[in-house]
């Protein structure tokens, strides 16, 4: 299989504007951006020199690999619509197994997902983004792997059930971790305290796990079973029922982690 | 009152240690250390030149300061123990109100609080350190503040009450959070995932809420209301009951603190 140079992209979000971009800064021609709304569509376009349409049959066969990234909901109406059955493509989707694109009727299919929390504004350095590739045959495989090579040095080969599983890892290291700091966030504010203050615990909190495994690096009431503090706290949140019982639940779930 | 340049530690672990290795490299003599187990004395002690003892009536008046850094339960009891009423002293602790020195008797003391995940084993840069500073008076705040000023360059006045409920915020953005990194890396291990894949994502997640609120920071299923992707995971975490039962509430969570 000959190796990539023009991409076209199926989606325009948060995945689709930052791969894009990434991709046409390593010289990579961007061919035509699909996306049901054409706003969005000539927005991404425009970034990377592209054709915008929203119209998924003018998407014509003239590049080389078709990357589908919309939302996982989505893939299998577009996948559907996509009438170049002999094309390479691939997802970027972290949860949507791979087969989607055999009962699609494609024959040259993989998966491409950068591993990463990616909003559309904020700038990426893609060198360090874990890419989990999969793909249908040890030759597509090659072929993605050399593209994602080209964006990152960190390139992982993890099949469907192994992705479905690390994608709700992710959602636990990464939203669920944000949420804690959405909580901290609101503590500070309803006590006229600066969250700034949290920040270097916050860092030192991620940094810490670069060197010690997350059991190891452990502090806190819960880890010292100190009941005293954790009934003060949990008295503290009794104005937020939801907030008191996550409290609740997620100091059982260390006590019981780090009694082994 | 005059600067600080005696201290005694009451306490030898996390906080005592840290805290005690730091004010020894800038210059403070440290006088003596207490602790009940004369080992754990001593282990510090001799990181800071000063002399160890378990046994609390030894503590001599010498000190400029007693620094009492032992877990919150046993505070009430040492200073029972402790005879030198009228000597400068403060607590390091979250949770426990200055009060509790003036039902013990004494006349000079505060709270000495640096904001910060600490082990007795990796080295800390103490700079970017939030020290929490309260005092009974203008004067001993004074003290306490030139004291931290020569740790850190992030001194914060915080009264009793706003310092319970940041210790609360800093459960969640701190031990919460690194329990959330400990099921990604069970997840990891259980899928013969290397949990250095997440590694990148882990910092991003941290590094992120440097220039955006949680709010905005946040992406994922729960954020988007993707219940499909949400099902599938709550399907794959049903042999972890408990860790089922945290997905499902902070997933929960997220959605409520993201649709205002």
């Amino acid at each position: 299989m000959k190796s990539i140079k023009t991409i076209s992209f199926i989606g325009s979000g948060n995945v689709a504007t930052q791969l894009a971009t990434a991709l046409f800064s390593k010289q990579f021609l961007i061919h035509q951006i699909y996306s049901k709304s054409i706003e969005n569509a000539t927005v991404l376009a425009e970034k990377v020199n592209a054709d915008a349409t929203s119209n998924i049959s003018e998407l014509n066969n003239k590049a080389d690999i078709y990357i589908v990234s919309v939302t996982d909901d989505a893939i299998e109406q577009v996948l559907q619509q996509f009438t170049h059955k002999e094309k390479l493509i691939v997802h970027t989707s972290g949860t949507v197994e791979m087969d989607i694109f055999k009962t699609n009727g494609f024959v040259a299919y993989g998966i491409f997902y950068p591993l990463q929390t990616l909003s559309k504004t904020s700038p990426v350095d893609f060198t360090t983004i874990p890419f989990c590739i999969e793909a249908v045959s040890p030759t597509v495989f090659e072929t993605l792997n050399q593209t994602a090579a080209q964006l990152s040095n960190r390139v992982y080969s993890i099949n469907s059930i192994q992705r479905k599983h690390l994608h709700v890892a992710a959602v636990f290291a990464c939203n669920f971790t944000n949420e804690m700091y959405q909580i901290a966030s609101k503590i500070c504010a309803d006590n006229n305290l600066d969250f700034d203050i949290l920040k270097p615990l916050i860092l030192e909190t991620a940094n810490k796990i670069l060197i010690k495994s997350p059991k190891e690096a452990q502090t806190g009431p819960a880890k010292r079973k100190d009941f005293k503090t954790i009934e003060k706290h949990i008295k503290l949140l009794e104005n937020d029922i939801k907030t008191q019982e996550l409290y609740t639940l997620i100091t059982q779930h260390i006590i019981n982690s780090t009694q082994n």
